[in-house]
């Protein structure tokens, strides 16, 4: 079941770098595994923006809200969440 | 270069089923034709709209409005329009 | 799984009272089936306007786009859709 | 009488964890009372956010706010508060 | 029990003296008794507009929203409503 | 002359407790003198909301002005002020 | 007293020409007669709008309404109102 | 040149009084030799909010740019700017 | 003097292509005269939409005024507009 | 390929003068050394702002997105980015 998500990062100005850096291997490594296991569909950077749009392909609301509590940047996002499904003209496979 | 276009389709209440019948079956075949040159590279329907989430892959901005303007839907529709790119930390060909 | 909507209806002025009770009949009809299924599990009328609040559980999203989209006065409506899930502090085993 | 409340929760990133913990013992002692009580209708988490939807049936206005107010979170929330009613086509004696 | 009401109305510009004019009068009676059951406890015009701020005295949330329903000019308004309830420092026994 | 005023009020987390309570006493001395002069001549608490609506009766936009700046929650305060005047339908003396 | 109007003038497209020149030429001079009144103290285009600025100077908020209302386009204008008072740092006459 | 300019002004709650007395002492000369230069032709106090309506005749944009960077409270500012031009049915020699 | 102005153009859905047609040529003739004039100095689509940028450099608010007022799509169109002025790191004549 | 951009600057107030001055002077040699390479097409400043209105001529989103995220009072700003176009009526070969 699809979800588009759209994510706004602000991370505070006065976090160290160091903080910094850590949260987000912590986040890529937790992006990628989820990638892998086709869970987390698609990522795109929105142009210039710290903001991405991602959609995930999951079993219910319940594992969807599990998923986003657990990324380690959720302290500091903002979440936009659609619920999606498969449009009737589309002849991918991919897109349901 | 990718682009995410939100679709937003308002068909007057007194157009003639036939009309609108008409204009929805050339909307399918001209998307369909796009699909399959790669060009409308996702779509996904939000649920309980009648709204749609595109993404399309496009040599230039000029390119994207021709296409736009083209869609047989095109004077009932409201659209919102960004520009994406590749998100660094994404693992897929497909996303870029 | 389980679903916040908000329906807003705006029956045209001009609308033959015969044709708008009709499409109500139809309505009410359709709800309550879905009431008996456990499907449209809450309704509520907000109070002085001509909107509901209504708890939905269903399979997927598809699930719940196919039936909104069912509603006789679908055309008449706009909607705001929210996903929901148990909120981990609940007793009752009805808000799962 | 029935009121839909929305709680957006917003705790200070630099809370230390000990005190955010005691709030939200608290927090939950206090609802899962009025849960018992009848009180405290419904709670849904909105998926992805730290906010929840509940129903409230109380005995007035005054008695909403006095609840309200005595939220262990209330000082980090912002509320919408819109009054209910039956809804003609229900047939739950629930959602009166 | 006090609702704090905002009414905007919407006359269609074209409809005929006549009618507006008797909508108007069966407003204001049906408006003149509430007053004098002490229901409408307050109203006033906003200067410049054609909206009112009014206050009403009810049972309950039902009592409100049948109150509201049954105005002539309910087709032609929107509404805006907030639950209110006495404030600490008043001194007035009108205002509870 | 009648103003409607929408006053929201928001205490900095961390002032100490006697501080609020001081300047809390003083507001309620300030209005008690204004409401007993006829000046405030309604308050009413926003359920839910640390908010209020008030009306007041003054002789001039500079005299609600010199008023309202004199408040001693003023500075955090946001404010909502609408110019108000007699409803042609109000049977009440008190609505003028 | 003064106050800040702005107005915002929407003629129906189809309105014909003669009864707009009609209705623009009566509420020339009734401008004209409250320019000469010192009632209508300032007016000025907003540049590329069909929208003007306007300060009044009046007895009160009722004097206001019924002036406005008074107005031969008053039936094709969306209006925004805020009372104004005398700026401490003036040093016009003309400004309290 | 006329430019409508509303400004809003935010000093920080934590800024010692002499130092706010200084800039408002600053901002008022400033201000008031621009009045008397007939540069800042009006201006006004909106009731009850720490912002004024300010009418600038000025050369150009650069000129009001320039003129309102120069601000002694300009750090602490918002400001709203919409150009002006002589309303037509205006009949006074000051509005052009 | 330049100002930005944004155009967003909404020809009736029923007006007839001749009509439009005719509009549009007369505004194409108007527009490349000012263009040839340097008054009109940029103008761009914005991708997807039926709405302009333009930059325009006149003498004055009134010029910007009359010359907005006499485009034959000004009655089909809203319109936001923007003081600009050179900005100090620019290094091209042509900003200015 | 053209790209409208607002860029909107928030430097903390408590940042010092020298690091302000440092990160000023460092945007400016960026900025020109991008005027100079015809990638940062135009810019001005937004009167009495601290905004600007930028138009890009860039390979890609990939490249504008680069472009941003190395200016040095990116982390300061807020961004409104939308895709241009050449306009039909353009003579300008500027414009493209």
């Amino acid at each position: 079941m699809l979800f588009h998500v759209r994510m706004n990062v602000h991370l505070p100005k006065d976090m160290p770098t160091a903080q910094a850096d850590e949260i987000k291997a912590k986040e890529k490594a937790y992006f990628q595994k989820l990638q892998q296991d086709k869970v987390w569909r698609h990522i795109w950077r929105i142009t210039g923006q710290y903001s991405n749009i991602s959609i995930f392909d999951v079993e219910s609301n319940q594992a969807l809200h599990d998923l986003l509590q657990g990324l380690p940047l959720y302290p500091y996002m903002t979440l936009d969440i659609m619920p999606l499904n498969r449009h009737p003209s589309s002849i991918y496979d991919d897109d349901r």
